[in-house]
């Protein structure tokens, strides 16, 4: 078991009326407030409305930077940091899903550089311990954002897509309605979900050489919720039940309460960002082609055991199996489950993806050193994995 | 499914070798700092010495308030105030159990009014704001102090032990290193684990109207690691796997994230203060008394669901039973394990205490209302449960 540090000093508002402390929470960092969204969908549900009706009677005073993409640009993050430079703003407004928080982080780091330009801290991996404060609204259950210290930004030019992490990025506040994951199509409902999955799993009974018992209960607690809640919402959209839990899974699968002084392997998301980067597709549907594989690729007589209990605790394998063949089964209830219940094509060539930049990815995917996590991954590794998912 | 909050800005060091980080923590408040400790065990195994060699490094100014007892005296608090007041001091430091913790909270509000009594704030049931900081080093897990933001204070001229609430009482700094509870006594040890283990289920499965299903499987994961992990760490005091998951245990119990929006009835708390501002007996082992009584007391079609839901999460009560049936073996179970796992005498007549003021704990207990929960409860329903612990 590993030594390790707990600190999350977001202060998030949960449930459905909890907007009215809105205008407060901004108020306590300025009246000049930049408000970053994506494609109008908000506008659409009426959020829009609500936050404009509450900074007018807080007097205060709105900015916007609109249009963020679903893998957000490093451009439309540092054309925000400009907008936040030019209008002294005082703290950002995220209002989306993950993408558009995430480009919120990214304007907030970036306005405090003089050429306004998030990459070289993206690229340059740097820690993040000065940046304009964020209040995120969330609409999607996913990233994780919206509790997390990381932003995840794409450079299109370069077919780079990388996490940003610091402390100073973590969101100074956070509203989660459930509702407003109402609209939320069923794909994307499916997607985020196993976006939410596999940052648990990707972390999963890495604690050391001693079981942090506790951390792994739960661990697995997230990972069933998202089993249960997700064919529930996305079979009925307008599920308070199915929604909350999946909304609080996201944050809980990324606050770091599940950290425990685990090992950061991320061997899923370092594949996947690759994918994205390369092929612009939806983040949660990348993770779910990967996982599977990427747990076949790492059973081995040392790693079964744990992918065993995995299989047990989340997808109610049997107990007393060979832990080889209970391995064996959990990889196939998971692959089962997006196939089937999240209803997402399982193969790369499903979304016209060859293996023309297995090579490029994979190195790029270690960036110079190996993998940690259950087993070591250097990039032959994850050429061969990339190949499982054609 | 409720609406809440969570905001928890403690940062928590946890492990074995991050006591280094306490002089640059404590450096963040000021130079002059009040050292509150116990009875002096924290100079048996070295802590103690391990502070004070810290603060000599660092050119803190160490004043010290010690011999707080294990349910601290609102006088022990004033005195500590009036240290502060006459030193200025900048951040308290309390090394020891909840107790301690406690009592340096209590000592933390009384220092900002101007007749350092902390009594006024307790029994007015005031919300503390502002207090001076403080940070905790943890030896015991048990209360969750070191995470919450609660102090619990005995006034013994009343009779009463009464809990301080507010966001100012949240420590700024928690250190947890499991290796400072190996000395703990086996007696000590499963009264905390007690603790630990009510603190969730007195909120258990009180969600509101809808099921927050991951909130339930988190709380059960907390109760589910006291319960292997207590005799464990009983048998083996050193063991620092089964130390380690209590220690997180008793802070994930208490830090509001199995909150979510839950009703705080707390009856088991409520009525065991009462016996200790009465006895002064051991809060944990109160607390065992009391538990099975109050789910025996409150047992009914209603709440039998509920009650045979965590008997099959927590001590693996079979499937498939009435939930009556489910229900009273659940119950059974828990008090099979405060009895023989535990090893606590399960009748308050084990304790001397009598029915003498049953009718006097009902009452303050209730406070002028009910207490909320799976069943409402009035006095004369406490009074009942009392009687079934004799």
């Amino acid at each position: 078991m590993n030594d390790f540090i707990f600190h999350n000093p977001d202060k998030v508002y949960f449930g459905k009326n909890q907007l009215c402390h809105l205008g407060e929470e901004l108020l306590k960092f300025g009246k000049r407030v930049l408000l970053v969204y994506g494609g109008g969908s908000i506008k659409k549900y009426g959020l829009y409305d609500e936050i404009i009706k509450i900074a007018k009677d807080n007097d205060i005073e709105l900015f916007e930077l609109s249009g963020v993409e679903p893998n957000p640009r490093h451009t439309t993050a540092n054309k925000g940091a400009r907008i936040c430079k030019e209008h002294n703003i005082d703290v950002i407004l995220a209002a989306g899903g993950g993408s558009t928080i995430d480009c919120a982080k990214g304007v907030a780091a970036a306005t405090l550089r003089d050429d306004c330009d998030v990459w070289p801290l993206v690229s340059g991996g740097v820690w993040v311990t000065e940046a304009l404060p964020v209040i995120a609204i969330l609409t999607n259950a996913a990233t994780g954002s919206e509790m997390d210290g990381w932003s995840v930004i794409s450079n299109m030019d370069t077919n780079e897509k990388i996490g940003m992490g610091g402390s100073a990025l973590i969101p100074k506040v956070a509203f989660e309605n459930p509702e407003y994951s109402y609209t939320l199509p069923r794909y994307q409902t499916a997607c985020g979900a196993f976006d939410i999955f596999n940052h648990v799993i990707d972390n999963y009974y890495l604690a050391g050489d001693a079981t942090f018992d506790l951390l792994l209960d739960m661990q697995e607690a997230v990972m069933r919720c998202v089993v249960k809640w997700t064919p529930v919402a996305m079979a009925e959209p307008e599920n308070y039940e199915a929604r909350a839990n999946l909304m609080w899974a996201s944050s809980m699968a990324l606050n770091t309460i599940l950290d425990g002084g685990t090992v950061h392997g991320c061997a899923c998301h370092a594949m996947e960002h690759e994918l994205s980067a390369y092929y612009d597709i939806t983040h949660g549907h990348g993770l779910a082609i990967v996982t599977p594989r990427w747990l076949k690729y790492i059973l081995s007589e040392e790693t079964a055991p744990a992918i065993y209990r995995f299989g047990t605790k989340v997808f109610g394998i049997e107990e007393g199996l060979s832990p080889m063949e209970g391995a064996n089964k959990a990889i196939d209830a998971l692959y089962d489950f997006c196939e089937n219940t999240l209803e997402l094509k399982m193969h790369l060539s499903d979304l016209n993806i060859d293996e023309t930049h297995f090579e490029a990815m994979a190195n790029h995917a270690c960036g110079g050193g190996p993998i940690s996590g259950l087993k070591e991954l250097f990039p032959a590794d994850l050429v061969e994995i990339y190949k499982m998912c054609l």
